[in-house]
């Protein structure tokens, strides 16, 4: 069911018309492309509210099972609209209810892909740089094209990428990540994957092919359990040993209780093929 | 002083008759071999309330100085008896309360490895998956063999690795513990290593005798520091940096009071080895 | 502005006169070398005493961007005077409150380096032990000769590194940091790096030359941002992601209020070089 196709979004097309973010699906996977290339893809206020309703739409949307978040032309993403931020210094507090404003707005769009009940896989080709690094490091899963690079350069233009830090220092260990921030330089495909912000390298241009088979695996499984671990994954990440186990226990209970566990461990037992519920 | 020799549990022997762990003992090295290779040692009823129980004779025995936690058979282990669970789905509750008990059990087992005073060192061959992968985790240190695999692979069968999770989110960045427990694939030895899964590969059938020698190694140290240190690494990684420095600090003030600190730091001044107290 | 040559503290000269840490700086780059290296550098009480000083005095010193923190000599710091611990053994409390002292003293050196607003970086030539390791794993970046070698070797001598281990359990995984403090064994530069502990390895002898390399990069950013963001790196790090995401966001907000961040983002919107306010 392609909402809508990438086409749509093209440079040729007017982008007062065209969506921010072009939908498109294939069987359980989503695929969300962010379709402002001419703009380097920058998280606007446009994209930012674009993005976090299609996300909200697919939250409450049966038929995806897995998402994939790629980006249209050779920037992945710059980050935020600096000329949106510079526009409102001269406002009457010098900006400040409108900074508030949209540093609000960019937390609840990475905070919805971590509580998305789907799991999120970035597909990145090209530069992921400040909140476009953000968005990789906040997906679930990610995929870089061997010529994807990733940059959090805020340092360099007197503005420290503060909230990319709270994404990335929770992939990357501290010293790696203290790097990025500190220097504002490139971080290679390879570099990333060997650090923790990418999960897998593919030939330049196969991040998208790649990312979608990692999607259509998880599609192909029952949601009761990807769905539960996804969310207890973060949970339980915020919590002390102990809390954790008896939290997890908790979840799993109710996992063993839904019907789709019992026919996985039934099909496993009888060595042949589960069927889901949901499918 | 061999408790049980590991010829004991051999497949030819009735199941019924044999203990589930193997214990061995060599000098101050203890190992513990989980002996139903047969059952892939998966983590029964049986076998949990028999490594529970090994591990705290362990922990009262001032003999043992680090433990090593092996396994008889081609796979090291299966995680939790399929078998016992889906029998208890006929219960009046649908098999909650059993559950709730399993998962008690299975978590009190794995932070009694953590808690246990002598380090423990998994020596891995084969497949480790699901609270098999968990226990490797939850040990302190890990060896695998050259063909050791590791997975989470619960979410196949329709039951996300929930408690798994928990010792592995520890030991791993979040994206690479993502990728195992959400695509519930194998993970080779090599990249178990570079994940930080496990400390050492060693060429396949050498897990138990590269363990053994890190445990040696341990075991010729005092016991003092050791299991101060143990205790404090797991205490002092769920406070914030002042507290774990607070925390640190008090019990490194009770370590320079024992008399295994006035003697290691006398014989290192005078550069002579040191004389333990305990040997 | 050189402080302090670091010839002034060669081992020709009477240590009594010597200052402990040899200051200099060059442009917006202090460098801090430790100059007891007939000592190899341990941090006795004068040293600790003279780094906690010297640290003290560039937080306040606005002509310091950035620090670079070394050492004379073949051994980068042994960590803890051993003698003057044996020292207070005859102490009427068996040396306990001087213990205590040595060990507060000591966690207010690390986190006077996590809080100081410049950020440090390690240049490590040489063996870098106990406390000595602990500076290392508490500077916010590292850089290493490849002949650099780590070691929590305080288990050898019956005394284990409890306090270095809240250092090194926060840049390192978990089997990694268990592995050096349980083993207490040489840990190389390559190792280093892949684990974590340093950021890069340079030829034997480029140590300092590669950190302030990398300090003079970061002397060249606005201070604003760069304060800003190491301070709020270290306090979100404690923080859940919601509280995380809501502190970053009041940082983030203030630093885009700064003059430095409006000529920041104005000059790269002009394609321009921007000034920073402070330059």
């Amino acid at each position: 069911m392609p909402a809508a196709s990438p086409a749509a979004a093209s440079p040729a097309c007017d982008p007062a018309e065209a969506p921010f973010v072009a939908r498109s699906q294939e069987g359980g996977v989503a695929t969300l492309a962010l379709a402002r290339p001419a703009q380097r893809n920058s998280l606007s206020e446009g994209m930012m509210a674009a993005l976090t309703q299609a996300l909200a739409e697919i939250a409450d949307d049966a038929s995806v099972r897995a998402v994939v978040l790629t980006a249209e032309g050779p920037v992945y993403s710059a980050g935020h609209d600096l000329k949106e931020i510079q526009a409102h210094r001269g406002d009457a507090d010098r900006g400040r209810a409108y900074f508030e404003e949209v540093l609000k707005r960019c937390a609840t769009l990475m905070t919805a892909i971590v509580r998305l009940p789907q799991p999120v896989i970035a597909a990145v080709e090209g530069m992921a740089t400040a909140a476009g690094c953000q968005l990789v490091a906040s997906c679930d899963l990610a995929v870089a094209g061997a010529k994807a690079r990733f940059c959090t350069p805020g340092v360099n233009i007197g503005l420290f990428c503060h909230t990319p830090m709270v994404a990335l220092s929770r992939n990357l260990s501290r010293k790696h990540a203290m790097e990025m921030l500190l220097l504002g330089e490139w971080t290679e495909a390879e570099d990333a994957l060997r650090m923790g912000l990418v999960n897998r390298v593919m030939p330049e241009g196969g991040a998208l092919a790649g990312a979608q088979t990692l999607a259509r695996r998880i599609a192909e499984k029952s949601q009761v359990p990807v769905k539960l671990g996804k969310a207890a994954f973060y949970a339980q990440m915020e919590l002390g040993l102990d809390d954790a186990y008896a939290y997890a226990s908790r979840v799993m209970a109710e996992n063993m209780l839904a019907r789709d566990a019992d026919e996985g461990i039934s099909a496993v037992l009888a060595k042949r093929a589960p069927m889901w519920e949901d499918r």
